[in-house]
């Protein structure tokens, strides 16, 4: 299939059409208007075969997830999802793949009201950058470097349920048919926060989304408001599955150090702890209270009901293991 | 080396600073202020390994061309480019290499005034998506849609450099020295022709670059705007070292159907003719009028000295040989 055939019948025409949408596929560049008084939200990812998703994911799964990690960015900011280029690189073309590939992005970007205004197609190992744009009200941007001395650290959702889903495909983890069901479902079909990082605005005081585990990500918010954290590590939330599948201490990698939830998590000072409270409430957003800011240079104290606790850090990093 | 310390070394900190970049590297997404009463152009291109360049591109070449070929896209829409997103997929990782990469997209970035606001790094196959953006005042945007019958057909500097330079390393064409470092710059650091394009705004009718080939991309035209057109081979600008390398014939796949030249191809009223040939001047770029927009739906009309000329068009295109 040629390229401007693929574009054609997968992309041109497919998918919502936003009315801020000047020109969408099919010339030079796209055209967009950025609404007045707001700030554009631009991020990028990038998954590569065998380094972010098996080779069997099925294609739908893989355009959900493409586009969910870039969605979760612009959550992380309090940014509204607007628009999305499509950089696409597949090693061979079948009908049936790009099909259900292109119905997974779809689907999320309906759900979000976001519109791929356009992209590249091009041949070689499978590999997608998505470039998603979002706008915010001007100065309402969450940003990781605000977090204060006193403040309460949240965190949305559960964690540690996709770790468990790659765990138990690569180990054979024996877990129970229902509870597999649920893990494999949130490492495939991540849900961005979208609605909860744009209740977060002028609320929170930083935040970011977990992409390379808790305490990584943590890391960031520490290392960019110059801080340090203490967390709670039994009130760090879990799903049914996890309980049901592993011991306290068994949970503690997944919940800990694996990435790929996709949850916010934020910081908000005691004044808006209320507000916040009622906000999250109203909007059925569901977040918990893990610990606190304190004052020192990126150290993260673990307790376990009060008790200091010991952990080993391992966050997922690309070039981890490489040398340079 | 780990993903951030690449990030820090290489690409935070370093380049140009915008005022209009709000927010840069270093947290979830990239903040950008868009100017009242313009529009935002967004493009993507993708570069793969051994289908867009040779394995043996010089690392400060691939990261000029990769930036280019983006701005290019911006050009043809007559779009100042100003912030740019980065997808970089490397297989292994020599510092020497990124450092080089990093430095000949940071020296175009700049000559530019782009600003790198953000992007991702990744292990794999080697493989370079950047998302390009611009902005344009509102309703100025040149359009591949707007020719009419009547319109001349112009194009910027010289076509076929850089498929004579892609030729002369397969075939090891025989080309003095210097027309063949000549060629060879052509292809390994292609221009983006951002001054031309801006000066077009309120004169084009239509607007390309010629990405996959004169005639390719003239096709994307008509068939965009329903016309079709006559182009006088003999007036397709080339340069001495074409001229001095092949004969007359022997040039003609070259400009019409090479790609990678990444010069305008726009056209313009008769009314408005003289003053893009004043403002062309002014500005000090040079474009050649090759043909005429004809009515009819599409077809290129080939004439040399006004005797019809047959000739068989084969634009680049990257699924062309592909089985469905």
């Amino acid at each position: 299939m040629k390229e401007f055939e693929l574009i054609n019948r997968y992309f041109k025409g497919r998918g919502i059409t936003r009315r801020d949408v000047n020109l969408g596929i099919g010339d030079d560049c796209a055209l967009v208007t950025v609404p007045q008084n707001c700030q554009l939200a631009v991020t990028t990812d990038t998954l590569v075969s065998g380094v972010h998703f098996f080779d069997d994911i099925s294609p739908r799964a893989l355009g959900h997830r493409a586009l969910a990690v870039n969605l979760s960015d612009l959550a992380a900011m309090g940014a509204e999802p607007t628009w999305v280029s499509v950089g696409l690189t597949l090693p061979n073309i079948s009908q049936q793949w790009i099909e259900e590939f292109t119905e997974g992005m779809h689907e999320i970007a309906e759900y979000f009201n976001v519109q791929i205004i356009g992209g590249d197609t091009t041949q070689g190992p499978l590999t997608i950058t998505i470039c998603a744009k979002g706008t915010v009200p001007e100065g309402k941007a969450l940003r990781r470097g605000g977090a204060k001395v006193g403040d309460w650290v949240f965190v949305t959702g559960t964690l540690g349920d996709a770790g468990l889903a790659i765990e138990s495909r690569k180990q054979g983890l024996t877990i129970e048919p229902e509870h597999l069901k649920y893990i494999n479902n949130r490492f495939d079909y991540p849900t961005p926060r979208v609605a909860a990082g744009q209740v977060l605005r002028g609320l929170a005081s930083s935040a970011i989304d977990v992409s390379d585990g808790l305490l990584a990500d943590l890391e960031h918010i520490l290392d960019m408001s110059q801080v340090s954290a203490s967390i709670n590590i039994e009130n760090i939330p879990t799903s049914d599955a996890m309980r049901s599948s592993l011991s306290f201490e068994e949970q503690l990698p997944y919940i800990l150090s694996y990435g790929d939830d996709y949850e916010l998590l934020f910081t908000v000072s005691d004044d808006n702890k209320s507000m916040l409270d009622l906000k999250l409430r109203q909007y059925g957003v569901e977040a918990s209270c893990i610990g606190q800011i304190k004052s020192g240079e990126g150290q993260i104290e673990l307790l376990h009901h009060g008790e200091k606790f010991n952990f080993e850090q391992q966050g997922f990093e690309h070039f981890a293991k490489e040398q340079v």
